[in-house]
């Protein structure tokens, strides 16, 4: 029901390196994909009369993920002009007695913005003294700049944080849904029951194959983690030469987040090829914008070539 | 989210050949297994305030897939001495304004019990006449005996009916987490909303793999029926030997259930091997009849062995 051991086991020895944090395999439990692990979480942490804070912008899927759980979703505004990181103050003041968590999510999707370790450390402390949960998703963290900071290696953050990732991106296996909470023991016993009677478990063979890439050394993701941050330097010398053009954010993730013009592109950086699209209907910008990338990625012609023309 | 078209449309066939009910691709939503089509079910059809039916004896997990919905679970009291068998009368007066549903399971897992044409019609009709839906867990549809009826098939069933299949049972492919419903249209749009928060969808290949498995002829299915009856057959001529032991029901699916002495054991009978367990703590009658069991099953002798002396 939590997963294979062997797996469990790889997890947690990854987990512990990249973060510090003493775990054994008794903090993980095995998901279908990290989607599932913050269903599964949220589940198990959130009810009905509680309140989780999500910083803006959020991946898509979140505001689902939580009203699932009966919970209420409090979207926290952010700054664009800050790089879509998180104020403090305003967060302190979102918080209230029906707080129960607040979902993080850097590297961020949409926005790649990556929060700092003094930012967390203050999230860390904020969270221990109200009694809110940290619902951390770091599917990015193994692909991340290195001034990523994952919330587990904070002090303090031992008790209070779920940690949700999987093998997508640091080891290109999206789509084998196999993605894992670390967490606090006492939340793998919620989670044994609820899997049990929501999934009953992943493949085996899929969960061989998760064990067997967290036992190789970390060749793939910084082989991923190293094209990110070209294809992203790209990106951003084209963006620097368009007009209006200009980053909100760093882009630590697979994305970046942009204004151009009175429109909006966002423009995943992926390990592969580059993928653009826009918002806002102005063609003669997008095709503008996507030709500038098209010279400058020469790998990416042919995703290019079927957006451009697509 | 609702799965792969290919697979979709090979589970439309291979559903509507089975039961005559004329379905599409639209009525099909893939899962991570029958048990997480059980749970989405749940989740989308029921809610706080509503109930649930659900004939005793009944699979372990149907109570917790049943309240995490929020709705509550009405166990409806069978008669040992009819076979398990759904009285239609204590039925009728166990609906009420809240009832949802009633979930079904023929054949039976434990009992074996397998519902007739006669009495599913019956429930077909107090489900119509009361607006209640009717989820029908059929995974051991396909290696049940040939008396084995889908309530599906009948008259007024298709759109007050979700049936929850998968090819763990018919095609060995227990381990590869692949299930399905079957059910209106309507229905499939919530699915296709949970999907999109609770898991993301399945690996293709394991898609690939069980469209392929349903594209072939009904072999598998045909071969694990067929050794299911005649372990069946041998495990009821054991149980006619062994003083105080008969069949509760006729073991329509992978179990027998039956009475040993004060004890009650509960006979798997699987398409390789077949395995034997008891609840009573009596060591020589456990050791009596896995040694009569282990005379009549030559395939099984390893496992039984490990039974046996483990």
């Amino acid at each position: 029901m939590l997963g294979d051991d062997r797996l469990r086991h790889n997890i947690a020895v990854r987990h512990q390196s990249r973060t510090g944090q003493q775990v054994s395999t008794d903090n993980v439990s095995v998901f279908s994909g990290a989607q599932n692990a913050l269903f599964a979480t949220s589940l198990c942490l959130l009810e009905h009369g509680t309140e989780v804070i999500v910083p803006e912008l959020y991946y898509a899927t979140y505001p689902a993920a939580v009203k699932l759980s009966g919970a209420t979703m409090i979207p926290l505004p952010t700054d664009v002009a800050k790089g879509f990181q998180i104020d403090i103050d305003a967060l302190e003041k979102a918080i209230t007695p029906r707080t129960r968590a607040i979902l993080l999510n850097s590297p961020n999707n949409p926005t790649g913005a990556v929060y700092s370790r003094k930012l967390l450390m203050q999230i860390v402390e904020l969270c221990r003294k109200n009694r809110v949960w940290i619902i951390s998703d770091e599917v990015y963290a193994e692909i991340a700049p290195q001034d990523f900071v994952s919330v587990s290696s904070l002090t303090g953050a031992d008790d209070i944080t779920v940690t949700i990732s999987s093998v997508s991106k640091s080891h290109r296996m999206t789509g084998w849904r196999c993605g894992w909470t670390v967490s606090p023991e006492s939340l793998n016993d919620q989670f044994y029951n609820l899997n049990m009677c929501m999934a009953y478990g992943l493949p085996a063979f899929i969960q061989d194959a998760a064990a067997y890439a967290l036992e190789q050394n970390e060749h793939t993701a910084i082989v991923v983690r190293d094209k990110l941050m070209r294809n992203r330097d790209v990106v951003k010398g084209v963006l620097s030469h368009m007009h209006g053009a200009h980053l909100y954010a760093e882009g630590g993730g697979m994305f970046v987040y942009c204004p151009v013009m009175d429109s909006v592109a966002a423009v995943r950086v992926c390990s592969v090829s580059a993928y653009a699209w826009m918002k806002a209907p102005c063609a003669g910008l997008r095709r503008e914008f996507l030709l500038m990338l098209k010279r400058s990625l020469g790998e990416s012609l042919n995703t290019l070539n079927r957006i451009t023309h697509g």
